[in-house]
């Protein structure tokens, strides 16, 4: 008997998940939207996500259903879970995922740190927010955001215009989110995995740099923090957890002020580009942590197996990265790179690979990690 | 474009392999001789790698041909090879690890040491060895033999009767070989990456323990091994590796004598139990660099990630050992563990999978790697 995890989505965070399962033995069966999609080679169905009948047949294969992303309709997972399916996390924490609203009210409750907010239905409401927040805000659609999709800065009403007209208003739920634009000194992400019966764990907290609201490098650990910010940082990011029913990897998304605050930013319910770094740089990686805890068994370390770890994002630049020019004389100049491509088609600015570098000297992994990655990309 | 690697049979070898090929993003597929291998998750063929049209058909759907185990018929690969296909290790190396006598005298032309040796084709021959040997020796079958079996302790020629007698012995090639029993103060293992293109790289010399012939545990490096033959046992794996035109990874099995001296024992010209350590111990372990180095890529850095790397087999105890009862409660009780298991059935002494400790302190990583491997057997 095998314990078998089913993943919906078959994107990079599902194929680094296949390898985990391989190494522990579980059995892994990815959902996929498509043929030929990055976790093509554990792919056992092709359909869609949005489909009941096509998610319930997938269920019956498994003994738990997680995810790639946090797209699939609460509707669905909700009747899954009444069939008695185990959904890993569970709807009632995913719902907080796919409502960035519902999420900031979540959080208000349990009394955890963010910018100001407001929901947004008419231009005076925008206007009075921009008042009261120095004249700038963010401006979000509550659902169907995504690495700097649906998020934009607005200085004016005539900034939002489009995205308050009725029509296009009622297709994001009715309501948008104004959220303080926060004078943060660096953006940071804090790491973690819950089990259903309850066991915590965190990884080090991280220091993001995001490029056009994508991700582009990750240092573990975040530099010069301090020990009050690092405990602070675990403590909301269990306090999350909890108070949302997190179960698999969490990434809790923070700003750090110049006064030393961390305030939420974004969550994500599921192994997240802010853990790659985890892969070589910890004695549990995020993707073998989220397949133990959706599956209820122990967490692994979160020890971390050199003093610094580095990840750079592979941006595609263009439609014709390959990343086979060029390859081997990329190779031969970065013995120490560990270098990961997912498999996808090359796109401008798609997520399509990541290098990481684990080293005693923090200055050798980020110079080695960034050096990597401009020559794949220009390769 | 990707580069595609096809590895013939579908053991935990090829399934080792599928986990770089993931992260490098290669394609790799395996032709595996049964449906349900361990490797079976990137089985795109099942069938017979001793008919030729079978593999010749494999070879055609990638860009280069390895292996999880030596036994494909030198015909076939010479005929792959005459019809333009990369074949990585050569069959002119491959040649060497399907015959032991032949391996012999190879590593006699090239000077390199090993225990005394000689053919045995009759019982004079053998008594004439035990004779001159202190009336003890180790025979072997050239050819077929792989973990323990083939291999014989022999203290009269009574002991080898059944061997000597002419249906056997043309069986195994007519010939026999004999060796000097060595009284070795412990068995080592040279782990090193040859490319086409002769870049060649060692991991560290490790010491290996045999169990009925079995490998059972592995510590890396080598503890207390000097400078010199730490030097010697890396000079050793490159004039094999050079010297029988081995590409891919080569792993040299070496008895340490109290003297001091290194005798080679066997060669394996594939990833070998002795590297699986390098999974968690090595920038690049020994299955992404066995795959850099068969395409002819620049190998990776071989430096270790901590002091000390131990490794414990997981041998099956009899045909229950599921490794699923139990597994929470071992998991919970050894968090540090990386605990690899292969998807094959049980069976009494059969390498099911193994556990790996990472850390600076050897006591530890010994201790926790045989005590999660003990709890998982017994589980």
């Amino acid at each position: 008997m095998t314990l078998r995890v089913g993943v919906i989505g078959g994107g990079q965070l599902a194929r680094m998940m296949i390898v985990p399962a391989l190494e522990l033995g579980l059995e892994i069966k990815v959902l996929a939207e498509a043929e030929g999609s990055s976790a093509a080679l554990a792919a056992t169905q092709v359909g869609d996500y949005t489909k009941l009948e096509t998610v319930a047949e997938f269920a019956k294969t498994v003994d738990v259903i997680t995810f790639d992303h946090e797209h699939v309709p609460l509707a669905i997972l909700e009747s899954l879970e009444a069939a008695g399916v185990s959904v890993q996390p569970p709807s009632r924490a995913l719902a907080f995922a796919q409502n960035k609203l519902q999420m900031r009210r979540r959080l208000h409750e349990l009394g955890l740190p963010m910018p100001v907010w407001a929901e947004i239905q008419t231009e005076d409401d925008l206007q009075e927010f921009l008042n009261a927040n120095g004249g700038v805000c963010v401006l979000k659609t509550p659902i169907g955001g995504y690495d700097g999709k649906g998020v934009r800065i607005i200085r004016s009403v005539a900034d939002a215009q489009d995205w308050l007209e009725p029509p296009a208003l009622a297709r994001v739920g009715g309501t948008l989110l104004a959220e303080e634009k926060v004078g943060f000194i660096r953006e940071v992400a804090q790491l973690s995995a819950r089990t259903p019966s309850g066991e915590f764990k965190t990884w080090p907290l991280v220091q993001t740099t995001q490029t056009n609201g994508v991700c582009a490098e990750v240092i573990s650990p975040a530099p010069g923090a301090n020990d009050e910010t690092i405990s602070h940082a675990a403590e909301i990011a269990r306090a999350v957890a909890e108070g949302v029913g997190v179960t698999g990897v969490l990434a809790v998304e923070m700003f750090e002020t110049p006064n030393g605050r961390l305030l939420i930013n974004e969550l994500a319910m599921r192994p997240h580009n802010s853990g790659h770094f985890s892969i070589e740089g910890s004695v549990t990686s995020q993707f073998e942590q989220h397949l133990r805890a959706v599956l209820d068994l122990p967490l692994g370390s979160t020890e971390t197996r050199a003093k610094w770890s580095v990840m750079v994002n592979l941006l595609g630049v263009n439609d014709r990265n390959d990343f086979v020019s060029g390859f081997a004389s990329i190779l031969a100049a970065h013995p120490e790179a560990k270098v990961h491509t997912y498999g996808k088609g090359a796109r401008a600015g798609r997520k399509m690979g990541h290098v990481t570098v684990v080293s005693d000297s923090l200055d050798f992994a980020t110079d080695e990690a960034n050096a990597t990655a401009q020559a794949l990309l220009q390769g």
